[in-house]
């Protein structure tokens, strides 16, 4: 763990990214403040300098500088990660990437895109329409790509699309030395050594600075159908969802959205949904195969709960709910005016699922606590958005050793301690439970490719000592 | 580069194992040379030891030993990798992970399965048969999973399924220090810390020794049916597939044939099709799917062709010829009896292919070299098969030149030097054309993680050198 500011160093590049950048340099603490927040429970830790370069020749000029001088970097996009990623816990320059926001190339015929890091997912989708494609990775918030390839971030359609992992297929990033590497060529496989990209989507900004991504495109569907279903139970829920995706379905979209969050739902969007533990179902295909997907997801519904206690919603309220899906992180603000939500994700193989929601529901009511769960059930992944009251401590507290309980209840599963958020700084303690000895790799990896530890320095884990350093 | 032979260290190797392993360790010429060539067209450097553990703890006492001595190890599956992968260059042990062949664990609900390395693909297919569940990555040989895994394999229904890269969930890897680590847990996805697995996918055993993968299945298709169009040129067959691809279609299976490898099916399967480049086709699906996904591709061949110039054939001719693709590596090699074959494959993005095909093509007729291509045309990958006669020291030295240009001129189109076959000994020198300085950051971590150089010397890259030890 690097502990201490680099109060010399910082001030030196500060100094000079003053003279090369002039008024792309902001120092003011709302501005620095604002970049170290975002929308994470954990304290703000805000850089000494935001920068914002124009091209990637620009950000190997700041690593150079930064490296030079042993000043840590922080990348940032859309500020959205909620495990602290954007954190400054030893200072440091923030390199904001919103001004490198150019759609490069698309190639209709590869179903390829590439783009800075800076393009944010809507941005790129309302580009895209016209040419009937669409990138399929939706997180919810409306994070840049650099951001979503950073924290391999996925969302409520990864069930059929992927996540960030298989939808990236080659990076430009700037490495220590300020060297400027490509990770891969547009081919859509390639078995041509190390896969660099997948070592870098996910790697936090702890290994460069990415300036260029190529992504994977998808046809827009002939055809998008949405259902809702209600279940007496979770399990019922996750039992009839294995069914489905073992018989082969294509489903989009499948979200589990348990009774509280129907409840929370309800009054925030004005609605009148039965509050029981519901799925939200979408499908992409042709007219006739998105019927047959519906009619099949039917009749494993009613096989399993009967047909006569089988119940769904009409197209108005669906879509509705659909919509107050999107919304439910602040419905479930609603739910108690005044608190704030932390909001936690883990993942379980899918068998272990209903066991794992079903324990997380009876500890938050042992634990006194509110904690609505919703969740991408397709892919055993679940968020938990624990409200708490900024001002009782015992409340944060009790949120918190939930949050820890519910990273190792999952890591016991067969899990991990996080689908889709990342380490940032929030779970650093859990990934070395979770994996272990494997962590030591990673610690190997990170020495290996940034030997002053200069990128977004103090994140995933607890930092190898800095080359010509002491111990800790 | 590693030049020099650890003669005491490898003796000394031996006798340990000798003693701790009896007959398990084979020093005879027959079995090391066996283990040194396998299929490749490079010549044959065989270990001066074969030994065959039986447990993870068994490999990890094997590491741990070489480590010490400095000895190199070659991890072997079944040796039908095609770039020298398993060639000892500086001599070592190869640990031979046949006896380790056991399936642990199938976990239907989670369509996974744990197997060790030695498992074949066939011999897990037949096992999953009965649970409906089967794995879907198919290089053609009946491979090992931890080769395969090793190689990043993929194969002709990659284009639906992924390549091993898209089926590996996690590993379990004896690194350097003998150490055993979990790259992952079981969860469908993860944003937890570096992606390790991805790194070791692909790595050609250069990093540990694979000792147990855990995989993604797939529930056995409702309706398999397949279809085989002619087409008056590469070209127009490529067009076709880029549409049918663009527009949606599930396609499971689509492999170019062009007219010489059908010459060679007709000549050795003694069959009449007729000699027209040719797109082979499998669809997967529920009976309604598959029905419309072939109205759909005869549609879209019959738009670009005009009706009457389409050709199919009948569905015996098409099941004939099914078969006798997975005979087209002997069917070629009949063309010219006596010959040899030397395998090549190159991946451009799909928009390129056409081009590429038919200037290899020309390349081949002016340098009068028979080469029939064949390919996995819906990623964009095909393979060259160069005839060469062994005593012909000029025509073999002719195909070396012409895989050469062929990988460059899928460089220059933005592809890569190997789409499936992975770079092993015969392609070190265009990955370093391909990637150039993200070469640096893959030896980096390569010293990082093997610090004395032990696990596959000499492959991938020209070799750091290993600490502790003069340069060059």
């Amino acid at each position: 763990m690097i502990t201490s500011r680099n109060e010399a160093g910082i001030a030196h590049v500060l100094r000079m990214l003053q003279q090369e950048f002039g008024k792309r340099l902001q120092t003011n603490p709302s501005s620095c403040e604002q970049h170290g927040h975002t929308t994470t429970w954990l304290c703000n830790q805000p850089p000494d300098g935001v920068i914002y370069p124009h091209s990637t020749d620009e950000v190997a000029k700041i690593v150079t500088l930064c490296e030079h001088h042993s000043v840590p970097i922080i990348p940032y996009g859309t500020g959205t990660s909620l495990e602290g990623q954007v954190n400054a816990p030893v200072g440091g320059i923030t390199i904001d990437l919103t001004h490198m926001n150019q759609i490069l190339s698309v190639y209709p015929e590869d179903l390829q895109v590439v783009v800075q890091p800076g393009v944010t997912r809507e941005q790129l989708n309302v580009y895209l329409r016209e040419q009937g494609l669409f990138f399929p990775v939706d997180p919810g918030a409306d994070a840049s790509l650099g951001g979503m390839t950073a924290t391999r971030a996925s969302g409520t359609n990864a069930v059929l699309y992927g996540t960030m992992k298989d939808n990236v297929i080659g990076l430009e990033l700037v490495t220590a030395g300020g060297a400027i590497i490509r990770t891969a060529n547009r081919a859509k496989k390639s078995a041509a050594g190390y896969d660099l990209t997948q070592l870098i989507v996910g790697s936090e900004g702890t290994l460069g600075v990415i300036t260029e991504i190529t992504l994977r495109l998808r046809g827009i569907p002939e055809a998008v159908a949405s259902a809702v279903w209600m279940f007496p139970s979770v399990s019922a829920a996750c039992e009839v969802t294995i069914q489905a995706i073992q018989s082969g379905l294509r489903i989009a979209r499948i979200e589990l959205v348990d009774q509280l969050t129907v409840s929370a739902i309800n009054a925030y969007s004005k609605l009148a949904l039965p509050e029981m533990t519901s799925l939200l179902l979408e499908f992409h295909g042709t007219e006739a195969a998105v019927e047959e997907q519906q009619t099949s997801f039917r009749e494993i519904t009613e096989a399993f709960l009967g047909e006569k206690d089988s119940s769904t919603v009409g197209a108005e309220e669906r879509n509705k709910l659909w919509k107050a899906r999107h919304n439910a992180y602040w419905a479930i603000r609603a739910l108690q005016p005044g608190t704030q939500a932390f909001v936690t994700d883990v993942c379980v193989p899918i068998s272990r699922l209903a066991e794992c929601v079903k324990a997380a529901h009876r500890r938050l009511n042992d634990m006194n606590l509110i904690g609505p769960i919703a969740g991408h059930v397709g892919d055993g992944n679940f968020h938990c958005a624990l409200l708490f009251d900024p001002e009782d401590s015992d409340e944060q507290s009790r949120a918190e050793e939930f949050v820890g309980w519910l990273n190792e209840l999952a890591i016991s599963m067969d899990g991990t301690c996080t689908g889709e958020h990342g380490i940032g700084q929030g779970k650093i303690a859990y990934l070395e439970k979770e994996l272990g000895p494997a962590t030591d790799l990673m610690r190997s990896i990170k020495t290996a490719l940034d030997p002053k530890q200069i990128f977004n320095p103090n994140k995933i884990f607890s930092q190898p000592v800095a080359q010509g350093e002491d111990g800790p």
